[in-house]
């Protein structure tokens, strides 16, 4: 796999190995893929690195018990979809979950916006980054989208995206080489010219494009984890951070099945109607046709609404 | 134990059998008193219910490491440090403990005012509370202090103890017997009156005094918890809250035994000079005499110093 | 005004009589009443004591602009609407509010739930309270609920209702008489026994109900101020709290209007419907009659999905 | 000046003429500077556009007070500087500041780790970013430090330097033109081929090398900007953010002035000494000569120790 080193697999093999007794809550299923590299984009990835708490811990915690719930999983369920249906997210913020990525750095940039999140990147500043950029595959090589203004379109055509690739590709490598150009370093980390000092790393890591990777442990709360993928497994996010937010997705599945599925349902299925949208879907329900013209909804808002009901 | 009821103290001993293998990192200490009840002032506890990572996690977030850190404890012991030292607080974040806790409801209005956590806290709107009060023990009964606004002074006197503990202890018996009233609810649940429909619980629990019991789960990173054992076992702090930091304090020790070390070095027993503290410290050590005259600070800023240096 | 004393009063004048200018932008409708005392229950209010942006700070942050929004007021309300039906918060957290607010501590206990905010509290341990305590209204003396664990049923009888106020009445009474006596105070604030020490202020207060006033100065942005009055002017919220975020939601009227309207629209008039509620809604607008029986829904979630179609 | 448009600086001129009048405390020192661009590195700038409180409301707030402070100066000057001293933060939380920021984006994602602030960023998913990059004036260029592994030592040779900076500019130029090319927009906005569609906005900006220029409304309290001043405007911080906190710190001091220089006496000019540090101090004070092997320090922690004490 080109996401890690050989080095970094067997680190990875080592610690996967050691297993040891606890009293804790274990997610069977996490346990599973624990520490290993889940590959997203062309260099990047997800590892779990830590995880505190199962289904049952969000059922504890709402109950504020004194041993495990013992109750049935049917009720569990029915719990834990009431608790999310309603907004009560307090349990939910009783599991946590950590996470080692690697991204580029525009993708990173989005993702940090969640604050409700603890974070430790590894430092440009002190050490040196590698050679690794993000270049889109050519299927996702889009044009600017003409309706959405923050979003993509059709897919260029196979000659427009070779010049895209080159671009791409090209001043990635030459700003790569450039920047141990102005460490005075050769790619194996010795000088380059005696005769010169080296610019320090926080200065020339500034030349280096966007599109390189950087990576971070990261760690949330399950509630917070859901509000990141309501936003950013969503159509209308950038197409780099849903991949990430798919496999993290899939990560939650294997994690808290019960929750999982109530989150699907009441959220990511879910529909949310206005006032007026209300009042128009009750007429509608009574038989009435109702048009644009019924109602007080902007263009825009009425296509929303048309879209929801299926009705484009 | 008058803590918990029997029937508590089985469900903790069931949980505590429960002994499941896990890849995760296990602080071995920490599971030794898992689950366990900690006890806390007359009526209280803490429990530990989970926790994530432990002192190598933290070493690894910092070095945003792919496998468990290889390294020397010696090393990490010296990263511990330095990360406490210069306030690099992101790696502590990257832990986190949940705990189950009972404590009269004055000390939970402390309490809840670190926002840095989660909490579900048992609901006196959905259940009835228990007859659990605190009552201070005798060398508790302090009266104000004369120098600090919000501070005890000296224990009253055994006379005015008697009259105080059979007023707290009265008057909190009469408003749970007439919380149950209202609720026309008896001891054990049914109905006192067949003709009085009863009162709202989320009503009736206002008739209760602040020394009435309540309890939650609340669940923070390490961080956060060293501000609030910072802030809660100082010396300042109301004595209630502080009996349970010190109890935290020592669950912290079996849970991070080197960032517990670093915390009581570099936090617990530091102490911090202003600007002018510093100049006058400076010509101290430089064989001058220095009065509160030489200086500029207040009668205040000056005894707080003298005290730092030992000096009074 | 019961609320609050004359010298408060005065004060407050005192405070609405200067007037400077600024050249920040200003919410003249906030203006009309700040620093007034907006009176809630029986002894509490709301006061407005400071505020930071006004509905066209949203649009100019949303805009990253240089200027002030300069363009017509319908495209601000335009995005304004679209900000907030999408989920784009960022833009509301620009705006800010201070308030100073009096309740009942069992009403401060659900309030500070709400972590997103600042809050300085009036402190019981440095300062004596006030003899003032919460009764309800007679037509607030509700029964349990029989279908919501957590609610109010049907007022009580006039019989049981004298009964439920003489009991709150006399034990909030006779507890701020020994709240007093604790203190070894009078009502003057003079000692009452020269023989006593009076027990520290920290102690005392434990022997006060939960319908005692405190009060604080809260501080949060028009972001967390929706999400607060989402939950809190909710039917299914206590109808303490709920009128105080009744009140609050005038406040908010007078500060941004636009913002009002969108949010009346897209949170509190909104319904959500769930897949399998969406699916039955689907089905029910082609025609189809849709039975519980039909879908897989709990008996509750179809009661709910019901009465949000007005069908029950 | 460079750092912003004519255009920009008409809507500042005409946003600045406005003053209408308010009852809100107003800081007559920041009003001065509204709006106005305070100039940072090559093309930055902050501008504060908008504020929340004053001195005088951290005193009110931390009093629960009803009216303003009507307490002398050097009253509120004393509990100012108590409340810092004592780390009672959350008076401090009551006073807020809106602040318009243009940096590099390398500085943006240092400050982006400040959580506890509200931030909207200028889209380039929605709008082209323009042809603004930094390139560090000559005496900043420094090569990497030899004792420390995050920061600057000395600066590099005349012959170096202008290497450097032909890179940095020739990169950054060349990498400008190909965003421009990939988009298939010419420098006016104008298609550059028609038949090409042009890349989405989204992909192109990953093209950007990292000193290119972004733009934020930045809003955060004053407790929290405290907090970023004392970590930013650190001589351990990168150079390059610290232009920034320098320049906030100006703005600190017409805001808060009482404030400020108890955060300049408490926290900027301070010394924390650890529980080890404390005892060889007091050793000292006692006329003892103290070594290194005396003590349990590392090598580090004993020259930082030293560094305190001007003895090195």
């Amino acid at each position: 796999m080109s996401n890690i080193s050989n080095e970094q697999s067997l680190e990875i093999v080592r610690a996967r190995e050691a297993v040891v007794p606890t009293r804790r809550p274990v997610a069977a299923g996490l346990e599973e893929i624990l520490f290993e590299v889940l590959p997203v984009l062309d260099h990047g990835f997800v590892r779990v690195v830590d995880y505190m708490g199962d289904d049952s811990a969000i059922v504890q915690a709402a109950r504020v018990s004194y041993g495990r719930g013992t109750k049935q999983v049917s009720e569990d369920n029915n719990l834990i979809n009431y608790l999310l249906r309603h907004w009560h997210t307090t349990p939910f913020e009783m599991a946590e979950i950590k996470l080692h990525v690697k991204m580029p750095i525009f993708v990173a940039r989005q993702w940090i916006r969640h604050r409700m999140a603890n974070v430790n990147e590894y430092s440009a500043r002190y050490s040196i980054l590698d050679r690794e950029f993000y270049v889109p595959a050519t299927e996702q090589l889009a044009a600017q989208s003409v309706q959405n203004r923050q979003g993509r379109g059709e897919v260029v055509g196979a000659e427009e995206a070779k010049h895209v690739l080159r671009i791409l590709t090209e001043d990635a490598e030459r700003n790569y080489d450039h920047y141990l150009d102005l460490l005075n370093h050769d790619e194996d980390g010795k000088r380059l010219d005696e005769g010169r000092q080296g610019l320090a790393r926080e200065l020339a890591r500034m030349n280096l494009t966007l599109n390189f990777y950087t990576q971070w442990y990261w760690k949330t709360d399950l509630h917070n984890l859901m509000n990141f993928l309501r936003l950013r497994a969503d159509p209308h996010a950038q197409y780099e951070i849903r991949a990430y937010a798919e496999v993290i997705l899939d990560v939650m599945r294997k994690w808290v099945p019960l929750t999982y599925e109530a989150f699907r349902e009441h959220r990511l299925e879910a529909a949310t109607f206005s006032g007026q949208a209300m009042r128009a879907l009750l007429r509608m329900l009574a038989g009435e046709t109702v048009t644009h013209s019924d109602t007080s909804m902007t263009k825009r808002e009425w296509d929303e609404f048309r879209t929801k009901l299926g009705l484009t």
